[in-house]
């Protein structure tokens, strides 16, 4: 049973079902099929304004396009230090950007409080050459920590950002999870709120590789038909990324399939949070969980061939559980059963080897 | 009937079935999968020799990421005027190189001929700081005439190339189809004849969207991963990419399928070069056809409902026609048929309006 | 005697002393200096607009960083074949502007025609995401060839450019040649004509190291600052730069050093098109001449001490002499009495060794 | 009298002497001068081994181009939070690299401790395609603290570079002001040390607009000079160049100046300290002073025309006092006779206005 991550999973069957039909007959390259077209009137609807959308294959590809359009190649982005922009997509944002530059901030629980950018906004040596201009900030929702922003959170970080006259990104690789349990509208979680584009994923929720980029401020999306071809990111067949999303929409597999992720995330959690010497690292908001388990335990449950990472480096005894749209319930109760097992049986000889 | 392009198809059915197959439980992600793994076994077969092999979703994709192990930013890369690099990627190399220049060469049947490139050669400047420093030569297999290049013709490319220190980098986006066309083993075409890099294209012939960036020269392989995760090309579910490159190759549907659409394009043409008014502009050697049409005719075909792409500028009389791998026969037909009868009947009113 | 070039010449004495007498007491740096202030002043003044001007200290670097306010990295920038930014500066345009293309077009004695860049926008594929976008034009003036562009020329170039809204660029590293060739005033030969950005050279033409990016479209100017600063071209001592260019202006040296460089190219060209086997390539409109002499000539007067560049590679007989604003009558004179004598005494012996 | 920067005062008059002498005759152009010849020679004689030295006109450019042969695009820069490099270029480090990635450390006293690189190092994901690439450490020598490197300091971080196969560079901006206050030889402060390359400051310390980049390890030479002449940095009248750099290592300027600067600090800030309220951030090792004064006292100043820095942003008390070459002992006396007037007098009404 594998609780690593929300990528090792396949595609949903509806998706899968989708790719099947839309292979029927000769459809136009490069987006001017009837899938591509279809897509701008469901994004529309789904967040209740004028949305300009764009199909990309990859998380990366769509923060770091997104972020092209954002950003001067002088400019800064102000990001979680723990974002995924800034330590997981090997500099694709500096690649993309011509060079602009990722400016961290901590923040407890992965989110960047208003405050702090106020501050770091203020130092920032806008109009000054000496110094990257600020020009952008990116959130990422839900955050690599497992916790969602509130739209008020979101709506308070805008008006910084706004202030300044920066744009507003989010990175929702997640972003169905995070909907899912604010139980809010996507509208509310984003343009209301004041975000600037959406980076909406569907890869790790169902897909097989398809995110779309979501654009409220349709003045940035001007180039961007550009920047995915000089890229390498406009699929030819384009109508197979697509389907993909049309059948993610339109079935409601974003919300459902989420809204099952972030159950069997609470179950799980509730499930472990009552053994002993195990302690949340953060609350559990969407389908990721960081939890301290005894080392002896965490050797136990890899042992028993339940697969999942360590988090935090070589002393650390944090572990990352990633719940899926396909976890099943009675892997989420097999995980529980041998952890209290393990747990009452005290502490096995077995060494944890990550 | 759509001779459009080779795009406007959609998936052999043998690798939708793979996709599916592909879907069943959990695999890890970002190229450690089983799938992925057992590529390089393939693609070793296939060559005849040690190959490293990265599978991206796109042809621009893979050239450019190709081109930018094999150039320094200050580097220039050889290619034919009319070459995809040069015309259609929206300035692709340009961006992944860091602003390699493409230098182009002209040469007729869309090839570049040894003895151009060893003349503009020996003018570049090796050397001199003033110039971009020749480090590249890019050949596209089949040509964007629809031709191919013999072993032979590589070969004294490569010589050439190799006499002043360039690496030679392969588009093979219809290399299927030039391996049909000639009857000759890929490493013949390839790695025997001087290619350092091929970017062997599947998508064009029957898969979704899948390349294969096939290293030669291995010592130019080290840095692509990063590259190609910095450019947002690696797959979190890579065994989909794999999935349609392992069908591909183990069920022979890339010979198969090329040699399929090859012969569709000798029969279409052989069917149409008959017409009065009607000419060839290149030799027909994979599947493409370049030929000019009477314009009655054009319009004729066009008002039928027969689509294509009008080609060479506005007051060209040239279209191009494409076959796939599953144009069936009876299209192929039935375009000659309402070629002939249009033909004899003299010319229409109709007016071509692309 | 070097009429190798006119950056093998030092610095006119007017501008060493105004360095000389720029190094009195403390200035701000960064440009914050009196000297820069005034430069804004001098400009407007000589250009009877309202400009803004960067002084840089490089043309290589003045010309990518105009061009990079110019162009979006999906670009394209037309230019002559032979252009400086083509040939000679191993790809800073490409460096500076992430990456554009630059799109040649050949064209007589050094010039692009109107009627050619029409054609070759008509078929740019503008709008289409496959092709790089038309975004800017450049010219050399004077040209390479030595000639210069009419104000009359210049508008019909602007003229197509703006229709296809496309800004125009000068590379202007022997303007001052051009003015003083042509007797216009800089406005008709630049903003009155349609030019948006100009490069003015003072290098060549008697400075130390100084060239002026002069923004006629001053919405262009806009980010140019933090170009400058991040490219490492923003001088600490900026009063140094800002000193050369004053003098430059205001001691009238630009054109006179200019009149003076053209008046002896002038003469120089009158006294050897008279000898046998002697032609000019191209008329001779500013400080540089390009001329076809018999080998044996070539080789006598490099035998002699005489310096200068051969021109058009391995078996051309084209040699190029260049003037400068401290040629003296006496060294053209010599050079021409050489050339006679060699050419009555017929053939020497001795062969040329480039 | 102006403690601003090192970069307010003029140039050193041998400095300006060489200009003048250098301005005789003619000169082969881009560094074919007898002035850069003899450069390598001079900087040879003065690190005592053999070295490869491109000058260039700036301290950005310099850092910015030394940088892009030590690191690929998708590398991890190691250096300073408040490194000149992360702070006061706009970006020239991830401009010139094509996008790598500057990771900053935090460091008492302006320095990055060696175990702290360490920590840093081994949580890198060297190997890991997710993550950008360790390739290269830069420390300021001076640093931005007004601190220096000992040698044994540098040899401990260059110990773990090396062991982690990182390039290390110097910013030196000012480097000569180090080697004079530590007393050592160049030599022992940088490649004795495991430097790889050293950017070899001149311009803060009495040159017009000079820097050296010095390459110890000459491998990464290699490709130096056409990334200089692709960035506008090379200079057509190199002479004048490299006769600022010959004036200031032959006429031993280089350590005068900065002898004199240092010891310049040390009387202002010896002067300094005695007074009440007055405290020294960091210990006085170069020609920058970091001190925090009564804010009464710093207005008190201001108002009289003494002109500096404030430092710290906007609640901060601490300034900086910054001496060179020029500075007259008897305007730092005039200073702190000053401060101690005003603090004789208790405070007074006006308020700082920086």
């Amino acid at each position: 049973m594998n609780f690593a991550s929300d990528n090792v999973t396949g595609i949903s069957p509806e998706i899968m079902a989708a790719l099947s039909a839309a292979n029927a007959g000769v459809a136009m390259p490069y987006g001017q099929d009837e899938y591509t077209q279809r897509l701008k009137t469901q994004f529309n609807d789904l967040f209740e304004t004028d949305v300009t959308v764009f199909p990309v294959a990859t998380g990366s590809a769509a923060n770091a396009l997104a972020l092209s359009v954002m950003t001067p190649p002088f400019g800064a982005i102000y990001c979680h230090t723990e974002s995924h922009i800034n330590v997981d997509e090997c500099g694709a944002p500096e690649f993309y950007t011509g060079g602009a530059k990722l400016v961290t901030l901590p923040g407890s629980q992965g989110k960047i409080l208003a405050t702090d950018l106020a501050t770091v906004l203020a130092q920032a040596g806008a109009g000054v050459v000496h110094h990257v201009q600020p020009a952008a900030v990116s959130l990422t929702q839900a955050t690599e920590a497992g916790t969602v922003y509130t739209p008020d959170e979101i709506g308070a970080l805008a008006e910084v950002a706004k202030s300044h006259r920066l744009y507003l990104h989010i990175d929702g690789a997640r972003f169905a999870n995070a909907v899912a349990s604010l139980g809010c509208s996507p509208a509310d979680l984003t343009w209301r709120a004041g975000v600037d584009v959406l980076c909406f994923g569907a890869t790790k929720n169902g897909a097989m590789a398809a995110e779309a980029v979501v654009f409220f401020n349709q003045t940035l999306a001007e180039t961007f038909g550009y920047r995915r071809k000089r890229s390498g990111h406009l699929f030819s067949k384009m109508r197979f990324l697509s389907a993909q999303l049309l059948a993610y929409i339109e079935q409601d597999l974003w919300l459902n399939n989420a809204n099952h992720a972030n159950q069997m995330a609470q179950k799980l959690a509730q499930g472990l949070v009552e053994l002993p010497g195990v302690e949340l690292c953060y609350p559990v908001q969407a389908n990721e969980i960081f939890i301290q388990l005894p080392k002896a335990l965490i050797s136990s449950l890899l042992a028993d061939g339940f697969y999942f990472y360590p988090w935090g480096g070589e002393n650390s005894t944090t572990v990352r559980l990633v719940t899926a749209f396909n976890t099943s319930e009675a892997d989420v109760m097999a995980f529980i059963e041998a952890a209290r097992r393990y747990s009452s049986e005290g502490l096995p000889a077995v060494e944890a080897t990550f």
